[in-house]
């Protein structure tokens, strides 16, 4: 098996050596061979090559069959709102060209965290959400410019029915494995993609008529995420909605430094946290390498069928949060210092 | 002082009945007169007039100092994504005609109400937040429609210089009698409008150099405002980012039945509960009227400079809340079945 490492930027270099080194060994421990090799994205791309998703990076992703991936992003841009070439243009571009337009992002609670999160632990108890973002179209592809000298800026929100189907099937699916509920999440209300939206998710569910589709609008939903995450299984949303809800649901797991996704669609697969490249953070070691070890985790399951490897790894991290270690993000008051993991001294 | 009363749809009814008669009392007491009006907008607009925003009600609206607001919206058409005529185009047009291009939601947290929230009352101690959603612009009022035979729609996501410049300048103003700071939430690192958002604000936030400038993305926005709400103030952002975290924030003040706004502008003020219609609970005589009675308070202050009378509104509001007595959706376990108030019985 080949696999792309691509750290990208911030401590997304830091978090992915610690996905790798598990996979290192898994391989070991399983007998199996897995092939590394490293690509650059982003503003790491941007400053080796003035391209925030080299050529070069992109043929090794579709040689490859699967890709563990950390961050894009840096201050620089962020302060820049003229700047033209921005890190997160390469991780748009990847996503389209590789056809990753399904994102899942599950929501899960590890019983030693159920005290880190700023939400009641009685709330919080027994939550477990699986988000399907979809991850190639929306705002984040549609036509954008400028008019009017400049002084106008507009982006487009676009969705075609066949984008919505595919998305709609995948979380369907999941959903006939779970507890067969489906939330779709739209602005129907008011936005005419919306609108498509949900003529399409209503028109898929007719082939799954054993699961329960409810409609949610964002803001709602934004609400009762936090209200009652119980109250949540499979959650269907569009690229915006579910970036949003998605970082507001890390608070259910306790820190963002909890949580894995996978992007899939046509070809390989895509491994990787959903928190970002975090540079207040980088170089101090103290990043949470728990997302990316559990991407790790997804990968082996979903690209390669390694269930009992990926369990392996999801045991492993529980063991650790047992015996009371913790990254400062998940840490309480009941974590003594020397529990406290900074992965640079680590080794 | 001529006030248009609104009810609207749903749960609208119901509430702003409650902030009218408030109105009625704190007239009396200080004696004032305030002249009252009805007008019809939404679903109920279209079944008298096929139209969710008659002429009639918006030339009395004109015509008035303040109106008071319930909330729009009928599952009707929530549950048929290809209705041509929807509650919703009522207000979004009223919005737009009464030029109220600044929504102000204050998230204050009554300390009667610290254990009634999802999220721990450590976390919630001592939030209080203000908001200013632009309300005229943006993915709400851009050109939107369909393609491809109705296989694709699209809507546009748009703003103006001068447009972000206005409600920047009312942020930047109300932090100045605050904590001289404002938090700017977009999503510059992929949309255009953003940065040309993100670009104004830089440019405003020159003329007030005693306040402390912060951007950032809705995405760890929606995330940070669970996780330590108190590290926020003001907060500025569009319409649909505003409408998103504005329902979340409601979590913070324990129920979406305690968030008054105030909408103003070019003329005329409009105040209205946060919450929506609430088809589901209408009639039952169970909805939070303090929503609506806190944005007839918000009224009498902005609209009539009237201090007094809103902090005495306040002030019965609190003292309602520490005499024990809750709506259902911020009863607790301790709430005797007596003190749960029934707004249909209660006269
Ligand atoms: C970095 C940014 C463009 C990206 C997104 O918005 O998709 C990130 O927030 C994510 O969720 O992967
Ligand atoms: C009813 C709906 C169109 C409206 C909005 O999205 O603006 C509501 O959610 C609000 O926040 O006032």
């Amino acid at each position: 098996y080949k696999i792309t490492i691509l750290p990208g930027d911030g401590i997304g270099q830091e978090v992915t050596r610690e996905g790798k080194k598990v996979l290192e060994k898994i391989a070991a421990k399983f007998g199996h061979t897995f092939e590394f090799d490293e690509a650059t994205i982003g503003h790491a791309a941007i400053e080796a090559t003035g391209n925030p998703l080299p050529d070069e990076s992109l043929a090794k992703m579709k040689a490859s069959d699967a890709i563990l991936f950390g961050a894009v992003g840096h201050p620089k841009y962020d302060n820049d709102p003229t700047a033209k070439v921005r890190p997160e243009q390469g991780l748009l571009r990847m996503r389209k060209e590789l056809g990753l337009y399904a994102n899942l992002r599950p929501i899960k609670l590890f019983d030693e965290l159920l005290e880190a999160s700023s939400i009641k632990p009685e709330v919080l108890r027994g939550s477990d959400i699986l988000f399907f973002r979809e991850l190639t179209g929306d705002v984040y592809f549609g036509e954008r410019g400028r008019k009017d000298n400049g002084d106008t800026a507009y982006d487009t929100m676009i969705y075609s029915r066949y984008e919505v189907e595919r998305i709609a099937h995948k979380a369907f699916k999941a959903a006939m494995t779970r507890k067969k509920k489906v939330m779709s999440v739209d602005k129907s209300n008011v936005l005419e993609s919306s609108r498509l939206w949900k003529e399409v998710v209503n028109e898929v569910a007719k082939q799954y008529p054993e699961v329960t589709l409810e409609h949610q609008f964002i803001d709602a939903a934004a609400m009762l995420l936090i209200k009652n995450p119980k109250a949540f299984d499979v959650v269907l949303t569009g690229n915006l909605f579910g970036d949003i809800l998605t970082d507001e649901a890390s608070q259910i797991a306790g820190s963002m430094g909890m949580l894995a996704s996978a992007s899939v669609g046509d070809t390989v697969g895509l491994y990787e946290p959903i928190h970002g490249s975090a540079h207040d953070i980088t170089g101090k070691g103290v990043a949470n390498p728990l997302a990316s070890i559990l991407s790790a985790a997804l990968l082996l399951d979903i690209s390669f069928g390694m269930k009992e490897e990926a369990d392996t790894v999801i045991k492993a991290v529980e063991q650790t949060l047992k015996a009371g270690f913790r990254t400062r993000d998940i840490a309480d008051a009941n974590t003594p210092a020397a529990n406290i993991l900074n992965t640079e001294t680590m080794g």
